[in-house]
């Protein structure tokens, strides 16, 4: 291979264009070839804007073009497998946004042929390359604070999405937690066996009449006996929320939100602060060019990549457990998900 | 009455000796007239210490005495309501420390004495009369945060408490989440209705051989929808943790941690700032010169004490409600337990 | 000399109550047993308030009581030097509010009545005894920042005093930077040799009317060649701020405002903080108990006090350099002023 | 004008290569089409880096290029003011490093050049563009802190340059304070009139035989009144530290540091927070991007630069009192300096 990895970007929506952008801006060893996207203006568009060669609706060339190494798939949710498949059978390395699809059998046959094609997939979890949670990670893996007992995540966005997503969304937990659950996996370097999870509607009932709860605190119980704790709201007025905190037998590694600026103004009101960075765009910005530096840096070195197939596959597993433990109020092992899977 | 509270103390240990030295210095209304302890030689020491004119092992002279208008009651927590009884009985307002018993048959009789006699019951819930925490309440109830959603609770101990106290205690749930249970309802102004408890022996295995668990995750669901959690650890090195945040619809209230001094040093590995301060009877210093001011007000001024019978009470059937649930691994509602008590 | 120490007070104002108050209180091995004011009434209701035996008008009949060990002074300014020396000819204890006086020449007499008589005196630089600023003094002494170079002071008051104060008060420097003066001075156990002030009138006309100004920014040399930064305001609509930072050759060290609550509110607007205490006599309550216990201590003890009259002595000195700096917009070593004065 | 503004580098050290790096990534109406730097060698890597069409020893091929619209002077500082007078001439735009010349003569040739040319010219103060500060200046100019009455800056390096560096640097004052100086005019939109500049050389004698102080103490007086402070130091253990806070009638705005995380660490012994930026490149980093966007903004829409020649000069000329200051002792008027320069 070569000393740069050409990528064809399949989907040019917003979280397709943060790609592109960081693709063509930040990843030197990176090339744009080529953009497919349902909404052909859509991926001109992008075309021009990025200086990318190629725009199509149809991803088909993108597969088929000899000079592309990777696929970057930004399309929406119920495409991903099918063309992780149809990439892997191009022999094109992968990265793919979250989730891989709403269906276990689905999420199977395309890891499947991905193993088969011996291709890299990397899963759009961006949450790992964020320096504090980066950090927080590190820290719990170096013993700095000894044994974890305890992991709270705190997960709340600014607005919830429109109704029309959240209905093909797979809810709260498969479209929202599902980031909490990569982030609760990532932290401890531990799988979660079980878990628990209450929710409610409290911020808009259109929610509750797509089928969807907009608030969630879901527990989790780690193979190793370490307990969690996630809190997910779908509108914090104050903006987007994202803590964590790892509690253990030597120490505590606490995440607080990142603002835009850190000037403080005292009046004789109070103190006050600036409000987190607005939503994902903003508060992972960084995040984004280093999953996409990293993904990159996988092909090139031929590494496996930092986000795997079986990443991505296991929090669609928690997202159907926190659905069956919210319904029937009891908490909920994911062996019994998988049992039913298979 | 008089312009002043006639106290006789009952039980002088360490949190006796705190609630004598608060009345003695700082609550003006008020005067300790006599105290007593199964221990004498620990009474006599008080009555040194604290200028109290009476000291006795058996309390039956503090019951009998008419100029006694009120008692305190700070022995251990097996005496507590047959002395709320024997109190009641002889006319006296109480003062009592939390739990009122760790049978709820118990408290019922004890409550009913109370009731038929007509005198103030409070309660020693005494995390409810810090400034930050009552704040927080006043936050909530004003309606400054909107509707709440969601209640966390973090709530640690820097060190364990002696294994025979533990044996004796009735457990994590009723011993130490007891405090969080009540600031739980107390910050909402609502009852919890189902409660989901789990936990672990992660600090000391003598902590799991004497029947109890040492680090705890509990799930609330209010009667009004709201959810809430509280994480428990009987050992933080980093010493006692107290935070509190509610979560609404119109913003969040968070409290954190009180140091001792606000100095933070700068070097080249980082910014440390101090500890928290280090246990109840520090980081409670000033609560308990509230909540023993209130009962003095509610006695004087014939009002209802801040923190009632009932409110012992449930509490205690929170923790029932917790241990069952963390040893059958489900959800458990507090009706349950009142109907097993009937 | 007994187990107590029996104290006078005089001077029954609002600091004269607030000694009393913690004597009465806090301080187990004091007794208050007699109070003079000039405003006869106001020496009867802190006798009544605090339970003091006696009270009068004139203080005579304090230094004329055998029993009494040691005065508390806290009458105007302008009597502070002559009742030192009449308690010290008393053979009395001295713990005396700062200045000492306005005229070099009187705080000499003072002094030397005080030094004839063998009597312990204490000035009442109550901002030493802060936790923080003890911390801040304790790190700098044992090393833990390095060799210093840099002292911050911020100190302004949420509200000037009234003009009629101002006009005998000395101006600024001698009246609201006095206590910055010491702080630089306890902060580096090093002497201040040379003061360039700067000010204006920014917040009151009337005060510039009066004489006086209300906004300084003051530079100190140090001995040791150390630079220091004063800045005051009369008038922070946020309030009382009291702010240190000392930085050196291994590091810094950060004293902030202390405030009553630790409750954080979040809303779309920010995140708010509470404002810092109010004022003197919140920001520094526990200051004014440990500055007084420390007071007993030395005269139980026949120690040194932590603050002697050299201590309120040399603040004068450099109020007096600040002004002739001021006016003559020019730094000014404090050997002018000492040279003026012989 | 083109829609593009094509940009030929001059000097391809550590600066000139962030500059390089960001016309290349980040500003997409730029071009980088030409680089020179004394050490052909840098040129060459620059241009290989950034892909920079051409690169040479000697900037003239730059100023005679037809197709070049703009200069980016990153050279060292003795060859700026002829670099912007042959840029000029050339009919070019430019940014320059500040700071413009050590001597003012040449500094008000350069302007006159430029003056005579129409060419737009901006000095490169980044730290204007900093969020934060920029923040600060935004709510001191919209009266959110009502009148300004205090400036305090606070800007320590984490290690001091080479000491053959410093021996050309013209000083502490005109290398390092003259960033403060500039800051202490954007936050105010004032002019300062008079200086006091006191220092020493506190960390480093080298330094002190290099003729220059590494720690100084510097108190502005505006023409408005307001005071201002500037504490510097050539080497924090803890790293770059630029604070600001600007105290005013109604409120005071504070500016913290900024970390690469938000990750804090509880431990037995304290609560440990990352340590700020390192330094410039780090600090600034976005900063760098915003003002070479301003630059190019101001070319393509015919605006005024946001920094001008005036605001390159007005800190030299404070850099010159500064010094004048620090080696009379006494404040110095900035019209002393016009005068001796007229």
């Amino acid at each position: 291979m070569s000393e740069h990895v050409s990528i064809g970007l399949i989907g040019a929506g917003r979280i397709g264009r943060v790609h592109a952008k960081n693709i063509r801006q930040r990843i030197p060893q990176a090339r744009l070839l080529a953009v497919a996207d349902v909404f052909e203006e859509a991926a001109q568009r992008a075309a021009a804007d990025f200086d990318i060669p190629a725009a199509h609706a149809d991803p088909r060339f993108i597969f088929d073009d000899p000079a592309i190494d990777a696929v970057v798939i930004c399309s929406s949710t119920d495409t991903h497998a099918q063309f992780i498949r149809a990439a892997a059978e191009a022999g094109k390395h992968i990265f793919c946004e979250k989730p891989i699809h709403l269906e276990l059998t689905e999420i199977d046959k395309a890891l499947a042929a991905v193993e088969k094609a011996g291709v890299k997939l990397q899963i759009g979890f961006n949450r790992r390359f964020d320096p504090s949670f980066k950090r927080a990670r590190d820290l719990v893996a170096s013993g700095r604070i000894g044994e974890p007992h305890l992991v709270r995540i705190t997960s709340r966005d600014p607005e919830p999405p429109p109704i029309a997503y959240i209905k093909v969304s797979g809810g709260i937990f498969l479209d929202m937690t599902i980031h909490d659950f990569d982030m609760a996996r990532f932290l401890m370097g531990q799988e979660v066996t079980e878990v628990y999870a209450t929710g409610g509607v409290m911020i808009d009932p259109a929610i509750g009449e797509a089928g969807d709860i907009d608030t969630a605190l879901i527990t989790l119980k780690y193979e190793n006996g370490v307990l969690g704790s996630i809190d997910n709201s779908r509108k914090a007025v104050y903006g987007y929320d994202q803590r964590v905190e790892v509690f253990g037998s030597r120490g505590v590694v606490v995440v607080s939100n990142k603002t835009p600026d850190n000037a403080v103004v005292g009046d004789s009101d109070g103190f006050h602060a600036p409000l987190p960075l607005f939503f994902f765009i903003e508060r992972y910005g960084e995040a984004y060019v280093e999953e996409m530096q990293a993904f990159v840096d996988s092909v090139l070195k031929d590494k496996t990549p930092p986000v795997t197939g079986i990443d991505g596959r296991i929090p669609v597993v928690m997202g159907y457990a926190a659905w069956k433990s919210y319904r029937e109020n009891r908490p909920v092992k994911l062996e019994e998900i998988e049992k039913k899977h298979k």
